[in-house]
């Protein structure tokens, strides 16, 4: 503790991160941000924009980028990204993928992390992208590779097949696959790396909200782990704790 | 009318037939047996044995013969067979498919159909077997031929191409599968050929009763059309329907 | 592949088609085109207009027509419909269904398939339309001949035994029918053709999202193969594949 | 209450009776029995002998028999059969339907009630005369007339249309069905007597349990009641509470 | 059908009312309209105008009310009762029901049906109004008397037993429901005349959807029929049926 | 701890008891007991049998009955009973009851609670009973007076007015009910007195595995709080906690 | 009853109040205002503003006040707030609380009970806070003091442990959590104080409308009463009668 | 290949173990072993004896044995283990685990795997240990350390504190729970190591299949990644995957 507020006393350490750090989060008007979540957890918390105001979302930011040097919003609208934007102060860095409405924002100081592992993001059909694309901001903010490899869906088994090196060359996989949730079984009988599946909430009729998806990924005839529907943002995260324990292997 | 009165006045129909003919069901003490389906529907009537006790099966697979020719009998244990086998009369001839649990029976006037056309009945697994037998008793019924591709599950892709062939050369072909389904999507998406899926109730935990290979079949991001959870026989006599239309237009 | 490249040179084939079959599908802004389904599945890729923005309807609708002289588009709506108008070369001839609202494009030099085989599109009720048409544009795009018969609804039994000669004279049949979804078990109880069924989301209340209609379907006491709710899409795929086998078998 | 106790005194009424109108109900080993259910709700109390051991059944109907001169016991095997007629004073007269596995006791004093009213008990196969048995034997238990109507499932509409005249002559139908559970709403497509539906829990697979059926009669398009599924008792008293007031009104 | 073009010759009917007599069935450009069903089954059909345009509904009214002579029109927002009225002819007299959102039409020379059957409707609190009086409309469409007992919610038992007497003198009881579903089952238990419960769709959290009631009413322990959540229109044809039978037994 | 050594020292305290109290918990082959959860819950740990072999019950009885004086154990069947006695030192009590499958063991110096609370336990009907048991067993396991009031099910509202001298009296209620679930409704309507309800998994057909009770109870439209469905044991529990914290307010 | 009319005739009540105290109830255009609920079950009724227009909900506010001296409002939004505001008489008091959405009213000579029982009222995040907030209003409402613990996750257990001292000070403790709803397993197992669970439905994917927190609480292996999802109010009531039960003991 | 055959052919390699090799998999009677899973996919293949006569399983061990050297049974009863006690030649060992039901067999040449990684296998109760030790089985399977933490059930957080040292030591940890299935959240929010939930089949009523405990972990507002419920062989081998992973790391 001591160390913290000499850290304070010489202007090394903000205020509201030294506050983050001693009593591990920071209060917001919009509620807490669990800033020490990445110290704790190894992974970043991260800003869920959906359900939130525009200025929640902003304020909310704008402590995780006071406490912990950056921010990560997951499901910003167009409103909730030019809120964030707005408040941010001029020297913060912005990433926004559009298609999985995700914003990454750093501040000047930041030094992001930057580990040797390799996590291979697969989606099945166009309508994965989203949810893929928030697996695959959790995994670079660990600072691990990210591969993306689209569109591979079973009706067309071909498309699958001429990933097999790359697939095989990642660490970790990490399939997002909607209707029938078929994919992640496919790709986890053709190697040995761990996969982790995704069902996405497209479909229709009977099943169509993920639900087909979801029981296809617990029921696989292979070995699987999955998150929750629409969850790429459990998925990235829990594939970048599996990359930094596989990076940290590799630097004992 | 006056040709079946004919036909019993002279020996060629036996008034139990006959009278099935005419009222269109045989009635037995264990309910009515519906004698004119294969006129009326293209397709044999079967007698489920699950639920009925082994004298009920007994007494509708009789009337079957006796008003049809011959007898097909699903689900059927030990127990069953053995009150069937003891009831009829000793010229008929029966068939009995152990893992299906099926017993087809032709007295021994039946003139088997025999018609141009080729169904594959493909399992992704050892479980699948019992429903994909059911299924196969069916189609011969109809006197089509039947191939039957065994253990193709989709954790193993490799095993599915090596039956590519047979699988293009069937006019028909259905597949059955437990756990996540996949199977008959994969098959589909290789093929131009109608596919039928039944899901088969192998499989533990959330969707296992088969469940999750129906809303698989159901989701299927390629075009298949279903059957309920274990249908062997109604998989089956859909395959019959169709390859007796093929057939049929083979002979105009 | 010589031969696509010597058409290309020749300027038979255009790029993009030249690319779509090489490939096996077109990439465009807004997802993969999976150009080379007709040739191996044997029914056409259509785009599902449902959850995507007028202009990549509009960017994946030329891609299809550009690499396989036509577009199928599906569940479009009014501003689907005016930017896909709006983007065709103007030699493409366009028919829009309303009711179903699917859209059939044709470039110019598109020679329609016509195949010798009959299909009956089958509706209980007036809200079962929409998806009985779009089961019938994917009859239509085989080639195959479609013959509607509506409203006949099973609360009035007089209706349909008016269409029996029609349903006998037809190769398939499709069923839609929403509510408690008897129709497709009380059709196919009185004819020997194969009936698909296609569950429709009307209905209210318990079971109303077309749950009641698809567990009827399935647990009908006739047979009957199913697909998912509101699919009308994948029954007149499947019936435009066993069409074509019908078709096929009559030439041989 | 005086008049009561005067006929204890004279010995017109048993103690256990007396004490049965007095309080409402009568006190056994096994719980209490509902004696003024049938002056309270016009349909007398049974007793379920299902979850029950052999002994309380027996008691239960005893306690029934003395205070309403006759038991009714539903759902009862062997076990409870025998125990019943063990129990039974010499003079009692039992009446059993082993298919709908109900008893029917009654005092040598007990006046059966007799009204002008007719109902329809309709089946669609051998697998719902159970219920069907169940909901007769309460028809009669009020006095109504009860008219069989067996084995006339969808799949073949020729049999149901030779009962019209039957169907119509009914004061109130009462349909059993399983499966797809259809043959309530086709029923009450062809006549204009009030119809009750029971949903029969048989079928198989996804929605087996009856599920399909209670489905089907709650979405139906034309017009009916229901009632659980396998609740044959339910609709037997629902239909013998509508028959006493029809029977009523015919006696004005 | 000579008698019916006799009326037309001497035009005492219209085409369109002598060709819905003789088809069963006018047809509009918004679907069928079943102008047979009273006569086929005792109730008139009704024009659901939820899902439906103004335009549609303006329409399917003007055919009820050419064929039948009234129209019956239920779930009716405002712009759906602006477009019937401005297309009505302006001798046909029009009753609004606000909270049930009925609107009953009848045209000049309309003769309404008037039995000798008192139906009581009863609600457990304010937002079953609205199903409650779809069923009242049912019930006077057949000309029986309908008793309204308002707000008498299980929670408060008083106010329930403050209308025994009008229960008791009601032919049939109509009870809708909403949460937990308990009021049929408490009035059922208080009278011996038939009760028919309605499923109200109120309540919030789990089973809030109506399924809470519906299962209630399923499971009621004493007698009951129950119709599908919301489905006030049923449970009012239903009720009205009865109504009939027991009026037409009152005339013998 | 030095206070439990000397005791342990003194002989005033068993070692096992010792131990317990230190570490928390007891162990056993069959598992760790809680013995520390009365000190930390309030509420004694009971021994649920059903799903242990007899020895493995008998084994943490005793393990109770050694570190806390007593042992409580619940769905114990005549096995699981005939193996804790035998495994019994010769001076502990056994308490049994047959309907609800308790038994309360107390060891001689075992000096019961006794507090000052009243708590009703209610039942609708006869196979409530045992649910109800397990409550009432929790209950007077923390020393409160326990009301039972048996067999007042809704559909007989005369028997609970009966008792609303009692249900007025008492400090807290819980009521037990299945089928539809109504009666704590109805109880918790009559009384300003904090009502628990217990569904029960009585029933049958759809929702009868205890849903429709557990349901009615969520969604009651008076104020209650629920336990899962049988969960008699949390009731009583619950119940339990209430009771003691009204007794220490007494004596405060 | 003859009091109540003195105290009209002396000006101490008004018709309205007094109309209210002998009917049992106040009618509104809106539906009836249960203004006996307080008398009769100890905690005040409220007005659930969804789902009514702000005139009903004012009107049912204006007749709560006018009866009971103040209006409680639930699930109000702004325009709801702004029409009863204008309804109000000047001299009422009005307390909002904009999370919560509710509005507590108050006249000039209501006298608020305050009694001497603590509860706590904790939430697991932010998006908790709504429906805790229900849960407080209705908790000072019966006069006891409230204390909030806010966003005590389980995801970081160290937050939950600072504030046991509170818990343990508590009469009774409300916990709200959505998601996983472990929360008020964790929190009873720390205390022996009771505890009632709401769960929250915050959440995503499969079980995100809070039946993952539901089913957590009714599974919890401590000891637990629950009430329906979001029911905040019946939480706060339940937990108010409890309150009032202590706080009367505490005055004997 | 030819090194297989010179294998074979200087009796190295049995014919069966050489057949497998090339073939990808052995045929026993009782259907196909896939015997080149652990090459393909990293993790032997396992027999799972649920469901399979005692021969059946105790062929495909042998086959097992002969193609990979040893042999994995899970969910094996005391019969299935005698038959393969008995069907084992002599010189194999036998490791039987009597809790988690499952036998692992080596042959005497058989050189078992040993890697540098350490999992954790914890568990909330004693009814999780059979799902653990199947999970313990597979990481054993690859060579991996097991660590058991038994018994830290969430109702008392002290026991999971205890064991922090050694959840942090471990690489990875799965966690088995039932109930509620909250201890996968809480172990996952104290640690920064990748933790596998594994919901059990315990519990009762309401969700009580396991359901429950799997909303929960899919829900979990920590980082989690999930196997369907009772799925012990999945946990444990993806755990063996990551585990392989990080011991190949350590290795480079």
């Amino acid at each position: 503790m001591r160390e913290i507020l000499d850290a304070v006393a010489s202007g090394d350490l903000s205020p509201a991160e030294a506050e983050a750090r001693l009593a591990g989060y920071a209060t917001t008007d919009a509620g807490r941000f669990d800033a020490a979540r990445e110290q704790r957890r190894g992974i970043p918390e991260a800003v869920l924009a959906e359900g939130k105001t525009p200025d929640e979302v902003a304020s909310m930011a704008l402590a995780a980028l006071e406490t912990t040097g950056r921010a990560l919003i997951t499901r910003a609208d167009d409103d909730h990204v030019a809120a964030v934007r707005e408040a941010l102060p001029a020297d913060a860095t912005v990433e926004r993928d559009d298609r999985a409405r995700t914003l990454a924002v750093h501040g000047p100081s930041f030094d992001p992390p930057d580990i040797d592992a390799r996590v291979a993001v697969v989606t099945g059909g166009t309508s994965d992208a989203a949810v893929a694309g928030e697996a695959a901001m959790l995994v670079r903010a660990v600072g691990a590779t990210v591969e993306r490899i689209e569109d591979v869906g079973v009706a067309h088994l071909g498309r699958i097949l001429d990933h097999l090196e790359t697939l095989r060359a990642a660490d970790i996989v990490v399939v997002a696959a909607g209707r029938e949730g078929a994919l992640p079984t496919v790709v986890a009988g053709l190697i040995d790396t761990p996969v982790i599946g995704v069902p996405v909430s497209t479909g229709y009729g009977h099943g169509g909200e993920g639900e087909s998806a979801l029981l296809s990924m617990l029921q696989s005839c292979t070995v699987l782990s999955v998150v929750n529907v629409d969850a790429g943002f459990t998925a990235g995260a829990q594939a970048g704790l599996i990359a930094r324990a596989i990076a940290g292997a590799r630097e004992e």
